[in-house]
């Protein structure tokens, strides 16, 4: 019997099968200077404890994407070591803070299944949902992946599809306790742009560039324990590199974003995304964004912008991202789709 | 209109001036422990915070060239965006340490401006104050920069030229409250050299070299939230290397230093500073110091050396500086000149 | 008189001589998060607090490697400043847990000495004793290392060669106090294999390897305050690469060594040990484990397991190790033997 995990493969899962993942983790300080050094991170309410408590919060949560990381690299070992692809993200929330102290684990159900016709793999569907110490969940999303099978011959499961909402309504967005935008310093946040100064269909070039480097990359994804071969071992590829993990494209670009965004303050919803290409080290990440949407919330002062956040490891200036055929354009990384608070 | 920071330009500048910076930020042990990894810091007053009870604070503060990065780093957006050089620093304080969970922000007045005869560009001087939650000046500094105009055909503002000291005065220099050395443990801080052992003119190489990787300092100047793009996009130059942030090699010649003045605990006043020559990823930088005087304070044991610190991407044995010309060595990347607080 | 520190030459030990090793050092949440992106450990003790909690801890402590990289650098500067090999390692211990905000110090007695029969160098024994605020001795080792003398004329000191144990007697084992493992969770833990599952006797391939990067090692060993010269200073070596310290790979091979002894949590003790051969940035590596003993504790449900750990830059799934000369391999990097606690 081999005492390593081998993970899972296609038919090892069941429609309606919940997965307890390992290794609980416990967030802090720590973790929100590696994000810092990591990202160029500048959004104030998760740079400053001041900041935070002007707006109703005790004090600065952790960054957004650090519940994301944390919560995603604990699936890995269970969900995506045999995956051969990472399709999609649906329905994600952030439902409570994250913050410094906080401990956090990992549970995913399984939503659906469906065999592709070759026989050799088929499509998992999961809802994950991170939970703290106190049992609260602070994050849920959907994902699905391709998973191999293990067995070409294994019979094929019922398929089941769910039905997953393109879009989270702005009825369902969950605004931290407290959070409000009434005393907002837009000279300390950054930037003067609110919700109303944005329209809908807008695009924003965030200009800046960051080169990625190896040892950048690992740092980050061992940070959220993601597991996963292919970001740490050169020997996997005839040129060295590693593949990037999508996430740390997601938090480049999200970082980028603060240059225009500046008041995009906290993620809350994240309705779809999609790692369009590989990113390697060497590769400088650009992004820009496209307001999609905009609502009110009840908290006061509080409002959300919808944003199509693209990076890309060419311009950013030119907004491009599918060609003629309907294809992303090779250069473009990750096309993410989210709500943000900004103060109206 | 553009959403994005476009930086301010020389004709966007007045005598009197005042700029609050974005982005407070809270700095706790997490960049600790960064600053520690980041450059070889061994001064004991900043690793131990039995050592800084000793020496009669209530904990370790957090590095001093901690502040002056996080302090710079909010000054970038609004002060050197455009800028074409960093030319000078000079009366430059740490005024009260700074604590983990301390937030600091930044804010600038502009006390001259000069423009170039050639029309295209000036030098900005801006007196940098950082700030902590409690509204405390933790650190002050003059920094003069040269800026681009926006326009060649703008008018030149009056000249306005500040009379800078050369020195900051020792009776000038603010020694943390209750610190004392009365009990200094030569044996646990790593020498045994007071500052009767040292003679002004005397030159100490301090011997070590550290080898800068790209991601080393991307890393640091991420985490000073420092966003100056020739620090991060290795598209600009052809040969893929980012120019390193001056300030790193500030630190990393001031770490190098322990070996020869490990008793110079705490950095209390910049006289002046020159970026002397660029620094690259591959560059092995060595440092070596000179003293240049020798003061006391009013607090118990405690002295004040003055120090040239040196450094170079050469050998450090020799002491080099300038040429026969006078100007720099092209070997030479800093000559800094401070005040450190040293037992007596 | 020189002021930067020569190290010690093999003339400068005596037996008996005890030294206080320079700058006592504050470790807390910072140091673990960096330990967390520097390694991909996932032991859950060092992960979650609430983890720790259900197994009688008051909290997570910081990773057992942590204290022990930690008190090691302290030494360099004394013991391997000027040191031509790390000759082993024997009769360490862990006997008390560190916690976030511990203070580490370090001393070393000379308990061995024996010089060369070339007169050029001699093998010096110390035990190294790392201690906490308040005085207590959290780790303890021996270790012996070949140093150069200063003068080849030197007279040769009485040889003096300690005996030391093989291997640390399971009785002599400390267990943290309050640690049980009566509700222990192989679910959160990651894996379900406990002592009576393994088999003296068994190998353990742990499949996955890390390649290194010349960023990550040097951060790492800066954060120990190792300032050994040939991690740090690529002019060493026409190829421009740094020796990466040797305790860079038993952090890295522990690590690695989740994947199949996930439930290895502690380490207790360090018996012996051998870097065997050197490794440098770009290698992959990766390890294997074999277990040589498993004991009993009188702590509830907790048991102990002896391993041997071996990191390799070749294929781990051979478990190769010494060829028929009886010599390690050239791809074998560490060989190390460890007790560790584990629920039975």
């Amino acid at each position: 019997m081999t005492k390593t995990n081998p993970g899972r493969f296609f038919e090892d899962y069941h429609v309606g099968q919940v997965i307890r993942h390992a290794v609980p983790r416990t967030v802090a300080e720590g973790e929100r200077a590696l994000y810092h050094a990591l990202y160029p991170q500048r959004f104030a309410l998760y740079s400053s404890d001041e900041f935070a408590a002007d707006s109703g919060l005790d004090s600065s949560p952790l960054d957004d994407l650090i519940a994301f990381h944390v919560v995603f690299g604990k699936t890995v070992p269970d969900i995506s070591l045999n995956a051969v692809a990472n399709l999609g993200y649906a329905e994600g929330r952030w439902l409570a803070p994250v913050w410094p102290g906080d401990t956090l684990r990992a549970e995913s159900e399984v939503i659906g299944l469906k065999q592709n016709s070759n026989g050799e793999s088929g499509v998992v569907w999961v809802r994950t949902r991170g939970l703290n110490q106190m049992g609260q969940v602070v994050l849920e999303y959907v994902r699905w992946v391709m998973v191999r099978k293990r067995d070409r011959d294994a019979p094929a499961p019922e398929t089941v599809v769910p039905k997953l909402e393109t879009v989270v309504d702005p009825a369902d967005l969950v605004v931290p306790e407290g959070l409000n935008f009434v005393e907002y310093d837009d000279e300390l946040a950054g930037e003067s742009h609110r919700l109303g100064d944005y329209k809908i269909g807008e695009k924003i070039d965030h200009i800046d560039g960051v080169t990625v480097e190896e040892a950048e990359h690992m740092l980050a994804t061992r940070l959220w324990q993601n597991t996963a071969k292919v970001h740490f071992d050169a020997t996997n590829r005839a040129d060295g590199k590693r593949l990037i993990y999508g996430g740390h494209v997601i938090s480049l670009a999200r970082a980028l974003s603060f240059n225009g965004l500046a008041n995009a303050q906290m993620m809350v919803a994240l309705n779809a995304g999609a790692h369009t290409n590989p990113c390697f080290a060497g590769d400088t990440v650009r992004a820009w964004s496209e307001v999609l949407d905009k609502a009110e919330t009840d908290a006061p002062g509080v409002g959300a912008i919808r944003l199509r956040l693209v990076a890309t490891k060419g311009d950013s200036a030119d907004f491009a991202l599918r060609g003629e055929d309907g294809r992303y354009l090779p250069e473009v990384l990750l096309d993410l789709d989210y709500w943000a608070l900004m103060p109206v």
